[in-house]
């Protein structure tokens, strides 16, 4: 008899700029942003949240606003939750913080989302030195299954998550993520390794205060100066977790936090209705805003029972995840392979991060056969359930990654068959196309050596 | 009326050794490697294989015949092949090779396998820096499970497949791969990306003659000096396809492989029952003798149609792989998390090769707390059904790997929960461990700095 | 840029009565009950719906409402929607109406449903002859799971479906299950096949005017008089699809339903969060309000075309059935079996409903083991994701029926083991049980002739 | 360093009859049949079995040799095995006997198997009232896949299973069995239940000493007289396992079986590529010799302990089964429904077996429409891996059955879509049929009385 709806704890109004949230949202690590409210052991609670962009970029026919738009402004977190037991006691550094995801969606009158690339002056993505230019998709949903009038021929079923989903950092921990990626960026470019291979930059994100929200810390205050300009960018996942990104961390999940702060402070945001592993465009799921339903459990002691760290302090640990028996689930794969050479044909040595690089670019060149654009289908893979996977890494000198696409999102078989490859919708009908901005800057594309194709 | 049993075209006799057996093996790539016996497109036929070592290592109790293999034996090929359609005409240089996998698994009255871990000096391993001795653990088969007398606690399905398929390079391709794995160990280490991160040496293999195994080319002619100094060694994946180690292309999986010589030249070994993504120890699946049946079909000028060069010339493609629906499925898994910043603590970019070290290193960690040394969790997620995945690869500064382990192949519950670890089975009886030998070696041992713990 | 929100076009307000929605219900099949709404072929809407008895079984500590519930107010149907195509031209009879589940699940603020066995003299259910009280368990769901107050240690996720889909019936249509069902009631119930089996009362409900609600018909006119009286009773599915309890058509499923009249008048309800196959104890699922979120297309002359009439009119015809790819799956389940031997020994032929009651028996007795009451577990077995299989069906004289049950939805292990049965929670804790009413009435329980068990 | 290879301890050659094995088969249950061979607690063994008819019927172009098929030879059953533990001690009355299915599969060199309906005069099967006649199609196995020349454009994997798995039984036992199915004999055919609905016939197989096998108990003896009249036909599955036909019996399955007679005399036989729920044709499986590869468990006591009787005396168990992770699994499934209204359009009430019957009886109708014969459809229900469920069985007067078939199992799409049914491979190509002989007896066949269909 206890009433068993979720409780409300933080609502958001899609309507209404990020500044104007009746609760005060955040984009930015910080141990000084206070809780917004507070959760106790248990109990299931909802949390609402702007997609990750706070609303900038619209359901409309133009990739302008993807084109232009600031990313200091990601990720649009809410939260702090203060966590307590039920006793009321809060969690406290050195706990574990389970949280379990029971529930998750688009939020109701706001079925759509949009996968972008970014401009390559702008943030770019993984393929960015292939694909310079702002692009965007909107996808439509109908209940589980999405669609996009810009990819058509596609529909598959989301594996909805969250992609950010953290604890408040340590002022100690804080300074250790400031310093190290300080460092990163005061770093001969040409010196960074996978420079040549990954051209998306900058290298890393700083504290900065541009669009900093800082949820309850009132802008203008010396407080808030002084927190704008420590807290950490939300972009990378960090020893907090964060902005992890994991496409299966659906309904079922949970998630097992590390706690640095008394109360733990958890902040939640950027759902995504569907993504590809590696989110390869960078604003690269179907980006919406959407609810969560939660439910915490403290694990008292639990980061020292549980997890080793591995590093200079103690606080260099990562989050653990369990994953859910409650997922779509296809049973056919095409798999798409690449191995550590690079677009100029250099043999690099180990190097995952370019195999997945080659992979990826195979799988666009292949479907790009089938009638869609290469445009179509680099965003497709950023956002539909594709598994990259790190198949060998031990094989001198090729590492080698595959990309594996479940079949059945497409309505053509797009398997190699006798005789030539069958007409694409495109190929027959001149489809439309995903929504492109033009490139204005003068960095150089990479271009397939192979003239002729 | 037809027969249906499959046509045995290559026998295997495991007492003998690679050099003794009926039709004669072979351990490299070369175009000039003659075929053994022909296949027709459309017939089920059996290739049966030697283990990747040829036999080198046994079902005992010492890792002396691991810590001292030569590495230059592998990986002992059944074929080549040579291909023809019904109308017994040969595959040509263009097509794309369909390689249906009908049915496998190990030899009748050789029902056994084993993981390694190689020493430091002799080709190490993905964590040969924290691993540096050679270790090894025998596993048994019942069926199609697999339980190791050195990792109590621990049983599980194989999803058994070949670690090697590939067709014959032509000599434009082998001259390429020469050239390309050339100049990398000519250059300087310090200065190979990921050389801080990767410490598994050399960094490539590149031809000799040692212990070379050419099949029907006879040892001591001008030819077999010839070849032996051109042919690849057959370590890494490359175009051909060769050395994937794609953990999931079991039944019902087929590979498609370009044909860069006439007949193709088919070859495959290193049959694995089992092996989790990276294979991170190297010798890193269940390492077995075994057999497969296959049925090949050949798309004419396929690989124009379906695959698209990326690089200097027309063969620098890569093979695709479709997953058939028969696997065994999990449906709990617990994932662990590694982001691009090393072991000192130091951030590096987007490196998904790091980020996956951290995973793994985390998972050996927390797994160790359950009874289990470091090195027998060390190999078991060398071997069993474990999936690596590049999660996030754009959000700057950190690549974010994640390693997901089927939780029902522990006899015992590993999630995290309230109160103290369980005390594992070690922890208990004492168990058994893996085979370790010493390492003799004074290459530096990755230590983790957080000294305390 | 189409707004994405589904269309309300059935709301519903739980706090109100059958008699007080907005858009009034209707609790039987009849081809005169007026649509209350249109939808078009292609949108995707919402209807909200309900649960099976109207609200009339409340979130509380006793059995005592389910024991009194009246049956004649089964279904609560939202509906009947009249569906057009694009053009605006009605589904025909002869058309085939393909209805896609895209989303579903319980109302806002409404998380909660209840499972219950039914008096044996006010309906009963499967196994009512060995269970004859009204039983009633409470469900709160956690998101997409549920648990029981009165059922500790178990927890699952549901696998929600309506209970009943179906097109309103041709008068034709309506007259043919009228009559049949007529004639079953008017047989002595010695002489009906089962009788000796399934002790369930009555064998059918024929047409009656109590609690009858039709909808947009005025109650006290002479429309409504000859409507009620002619009417046919939701309970049992029948061509039209109707209650067809169907556990597995949840999202992403298709319904191919065949139209007998203008408009296709389709209709919705009883809402199950989860179901096992056969909804054993009658009132079995576990019963909510809730709602769906269709998307509709028209066939035409699909009847014809797809379906084929078995007996003495072309409206003798079933539905089809699409199972997408969105489920909870389970990869271990424990399964009991029986055969067509009945409680006495005797033997009957290929009688698959017997063995399916001695397998769900078997079930019962086996789980009651672990420390369940045999109430909990029969309440349990009728709404967790379990599945009935007819398993053998020509083994004369034995049909062979089994009763799959995933095991991880119980928190401790229920597979045989050596040793003792583990002291399951209910034996250590003295558990809370289903709640229970008395039963009052005279017939004969069944007995277990093995006396001293 | 223990041998792991399974130890074969019945061996089979298929070119030699049931008469002339090395070790004796048996096709009869009797406590009094020797045991051919012990096998150890914990041990892996192989045994090898005959098809279930003993090799009666084989790889041709005629079903003339199904036709006359002798029923009385069936199941040509391995064993029995007396089961001792790790000390020596046999497996005692009151036992429970776990026996592990580790692997199996066709023998070498024997990769066929038949599927088969029987002549309506002669054992028919479950729609036998429909097709009369006896059919065959032959099925060739590649690897883990089926296929027939009989049946074009079909193609699955094998969820291969033993038909037989079971115990002895006492005395005791076999007295229950041949008094009840004497009795059933003994009634009035027109009483029986269910009699209307299924009309194979004989009612059920009493002892008889045609073709009796009773393994090492020597023909023409006295002994073998009174064995041979007393012992049980093994056609239904019965408290002992034996006849389950549960088609997902298979690897990394476990039965856990009663043991009635010390040592258990466990026998296995009817190894099924692959079988449909229900096995409907009745030869109804793809019906092949085999090998399984077994483990045993003796739980001391565990017939107590773990199963409770029903019926008139403690022997009135059934065994239980669990059900490994590994298998073919298929995503999307399309479902036939049925109800219990007969094909004269008169209600029955609750019959599981009518609308399981219907739902079969509508599959075939709507199959046939995509260019298969009836009789081709018939036979793959039978063989291909469709699941029979139970759907509602309380919704009176209605039960519900549904039959599901996975789609991808046919090289066509065979869902409903606008517009007409594709044209099916035969329509196009007059494909070929299964074998068919002609029915030469007087039973009237079940009309359609729908007439113009």
């Amino acid at each position: 008899m206890a009433p068993p709806t979720p409780r409300l704890v933080v609502p958001i109004d899609v309507k209404k700029s990020p500044w104007e949230q009746k609760l005060p949202i955040h984009n930015r690590w910080h141990p000084h942003i206070p809780p917004v409210a507070e959760v106790t052991e248990g109990e299931v609670f909802r949390v609402e949240m702007l997609d990750c962009v706070g609303g900038r970029v619209g359901d409309n026919n133009s990739a302008e606003d993807i084109k232009f738009v600031d990313a200091s402004i990601s990720h649009c977190l809410s939260g702090p939750l203060r966590v307590l037991d039920t006793k009321g006691v809060p969690a406290k550094p050195g706990d574990l913080l389970v949280v379990e995801i029971c529930n998750l969606g688009p939020l109701l009158g706001n079925e759509w989302g949009f996968t972008a690339t970014l401009d390559r002056d702008n943030g770019g993505g993984f393929l960015t030195d292939h694909f310079p230019c702002a692009t965007k998709a909107i996808w439509y949903f109908e209940g589980i299954y999405a669609y996009s009038p810009n990819i058509p021929g596609v529909r598959f079923p989301g594996l909805t998550h969250p992609g950010v989903v953290g604890t408040a950092p340590s002022m100690e921990l804080l300074q250790t993520w400031n310093e190290r990626e300080k460092k990163l960026v005061e770093t001969d470019i040409r010196s960074v390794k996978l420079s040549e291979v990954v051209h998306q930059r900058p290298v890393a994100h700083l504290p900065n205060t541009r669009n900093c929200l800082l949820g309850k810390v009132k802008e203008g205050t010396p407080e808030w100066e002084r927190i704008a300009n420590e807290a950490a960018r939300t972009i990378p996942g960090r020893e907090n977790g964060g902005n992890c990104d994991i496409k299966n961390l659906s309904t079922g999940s949970k998630v097992y936090l590390p706690v640095f702060v008394e109360g733990a402070n958890l902040s939640t945001g950027d759902m995504h209705f569907s993504q590809g592993d590696g989110e390869i465009t960078f604003c690269g799921a179907i980006e919406m805003s959407g609810f969560l339903e939660l439910k915490c459990e403290i694990i008292r002691g639990g980061m020292k029972e549980y997890l080793t760290p591995m590093g200079p302090t103690h606080l260099h640990v990562n989050p653990i995840f369990e994953i859910g028996p409650v997922e779509p689930r296809f049973s056919e794969w095409l798999v798409f392979e690449g191995i550590s050479v690079d677009e100029e044909g250099r043999q690099h040595f180990l190097d995952a991060t370019l195999a997945f690089k080659r992979a990826v670019l195979n799988a666009i060149d292949y479907l790009s056969k089938f009638g869609y654009s290469k445009e179509q289908v680099y965003i497709l893979l950023s956002c539909c359930p594709c598994e990259g996977r790190i198949s060998g890494i031990v094989d001198t000198p090729n590492a080698l990654a595959t990309l594996a696409i479940p079949i059945s999102i497409f309505d053509q078989d797009i398997r190699p068959k006798s005789g030539k490859v069958p007409a694409g919708p495109q190929v027959l009908k001149r489809l439309p196309d995903v929504l492109k901005s033009t490139y204005d800057g003068d960095l150089p594309i990479t271009q397939n050596p192979t003239k002729d194709i």
